[in-house]
């Protein structure tokens, strides 16, 4: 059964907007100061990589812990380069996991960023019709 | 000459995660409680359509002030159909336009959705290659 979801977007002046779910949580959107905005909040298209990279992450945390792994830390780092031409879309983007823990398995650590891209990563899964997704990783052992 | 940006995000517990611009801007994400989350903030997956919504929503403000319309508010309703197997994109999406102004013109209002969806905005020109976006709008006359 498809699963509908509705966000209410309004618009506070300037180039300020807000996204609100229906439980009423929100996340804010502004543009930079050079770009005619107030530079409050992050802007569309960088909201954008983090929602890849949160989505990607969350992936990694629940098939991490399912095979048992002592993961302690997790850092994303989502590169897009964009285009010249409108619309200016990322081309290319690049996410870099650094995976920190205890006797982490690098096998474990490829294998769920493996299956988050190519399976279970529903952001990715959207971008990547758009955009040339790559990934790499590092691990931190502590 | 492309644009490179980068966003960190990063994992605090459970299924937490906050995303951070070169600014140090930043933006939370989170799982609902009924999924294994502590619903402190909205999902990634509900953020990208805050994304397309917003990103549209500066268009629309942008081409309707260099066309001098007196536009008062704007209000963007963003629902994405997500399917069942994974990853589970949204395979549509409908974007609903609330416009509120004084004597605002219909046809400035269509021809500023249509140079949006069409030309401008980044976010959309990532998505619809995935999923099917449709729009339409209501002026609200004040």
């Amino acid at each position: 059964m498809p699963l509908l979801k509705t966000i209410v977007v309004d618009w506070h002046g300037k180039l300020r907007f807000s996204g609100k779910n229906e439980k009423g949580l929100s996340v804010n959107f502004d543009v930079p100061v050079e770009k005619g905005g107030d530079g409050t909040a992050m802007t569309p298209m960088e909201t954008l990589l983090a929602c890849l990279g949160a989505c990607t992450g969350i992936d990694i945390v629940l098939i991490m812990k399912k095979k048992r792994q002592n993961l302690h830390g997790l850092t994303i780092e989502v590169t897009g380069n964009r285009r010249d031409e409108d619309p200016a879309i990322y081309t290319e983007i690049g996410i870099k996991y650094i995976v920190r823990g205890k006797s982490l398995s690098k096998e474990v650590v490829e294998r769920s960023i493996q299956l988050s891209e190519e399976k279970y990563c529903s952001v990715s899964g959207m971008l990547r019709n758009s955009a040339k997704i790559t990934t790499s990783y590092e691990i931190v052992e502590l």
